[in-house]
């Protein structure tokens, strides 16, 4: 089938954990489009409802399950024609599983796109440095996606984490993004220093406090890996 | 009902004309919410499709009605549960009574909105300038609304319409904000030279022309008008 004659397909976009990352991902999406004229880009069904329980609070069972309203999002989407959808929200990838038994178009999961990603580096890593959510580390995907293509991961240490990554994401959900630059600079250097040849942002808020930073190796932001593979599903790249 | 006990009502939003002004008003609607948590974002859904026929050579009698795509859109919203819905394209609001007419939920229209919004303004203006694409102001559907309203209104000649507006909204399209920048102070300066106090942006590219702009007059952006119109349905103000 050649892509040029055949239209592009309708993916969905399951939003709300918060409803400014699926915005986010919509711009992703766009940005990474090769196209010139509005016909050009993709057919995109958005459920950005953001009533739904706080996923880290649930992965580390202190809340209820965000499962059931992440259901209605994927049906909806899927009642709406669309052949695909992603998850704009590292942790909620947390019950991906759960999320694409309930539904009968394929989840494209973000741990998938970014580890992808990696291994198309024009140096590929050894060691993969990961900063998300206390509860994305916790649910382990990244992790085991890495081990599985071959990669060594480090995260950070407690310490590190609640002084800086929790402190990052809070001033960026704070709209402080200037104020964020420091704390993920710090983190990210960390695990730089302890060996790690590049950085995975594995949560929606990192790569606006990773905006103008200076660090010593690449960073790869997991959700604009996401966006391309949302093109590449719908153009059949 | 108290607004504070009952939740937010879904609200849908008909975008892909084109792809990036149906980002843009979420974004403005996200900024216009009074949120501080996720959960108290609204709940929207997103019918960003823009393989849709273009609505200025169809209101200018030089192409296919898009309103059969449109259509389409704004029943998945009304599937989807969304009470009402709006369009995220002014040159789209020529076909607005078809639109409603297809539909169960209400549309809020852009120029309602925008109009409320000038009448809202500290120093209510006597007389308007309106900078939209030709085919908006074929339509007549602001000028209708402004004249109804009490407002004297008037638009940029043929000459500043192609050099200046168009010439704008083009830059925008192509990513070059910095040079729409000129084009739109051009036109926007030759409104108020000819009486206009205030300055209506009834073209989703045009705000982004007028970042950094220094004009004499204000500016009232009906896309921003028309998120606050949502955020007021949806919290029932």
């Amino acid at each position: 089938m050649d892509a040029k004659t055949t239209p592009p397909r309708r993916i969905g976009i399951l939003g709300g954990m918060g409803p400014a990352a699926a915005i986010d991902l919509q711009a992703k999406v766009l940005a990474a489009t090769p196209a010139t004229t509005d016909r050009e880009h993709l057919p995109v069904v958005v459920w950005n409802v953001p009533q739904v329980p706080d996923r880290v609070a649930a992965v580390l069972g202190r809340g209820p399950s965000p499962v059931p309203e992440m259901l209605a999002g994927a049906r909806a989407l899927e009642a709406a024609g669309c052949e695909a959808f992603a998850v704009a929200c590292n942790t909620a990838h947390h019950w991906a599983d759960e999320l694409a038994a309930g539904v009968g178009i394929p989840l494209l999961h973000i741990a998938d796109a970014a580890v992808a990603a990696l291994a198309r580096l024009p140096i590929r890593p050894m060691r993969v440095g990961l900063l998300a959510t206390r509860g994305t580390l916790a649910s382990g995907f990244f992790a085991e996606r890495l081990a599985r293509q071959g990669f060594e991961w480090l995260v950070p240490t407690e310490e590190e984490q609640d002084r800086f990554v929790a402190e990052a994401i809070a001033r960026v959900k704070a709209g402080d993004a200037a104020g964020a630059r420091a704390p993920f600079e710090a983190a990210a250097r960390a695990l730089a220093a302890r060996g790690a040849e590049a950085i995975l942002l594995g949560c929606t808020e990192l790569p606006i406090a990773a905006e103008g930073a200076r660090l010593p190796v690449p960073v790869l932001d997991a959700s604009r890996a996401l966006a391309e593979a949302l093109v590449d599903f719908s153009l059949r790249r």
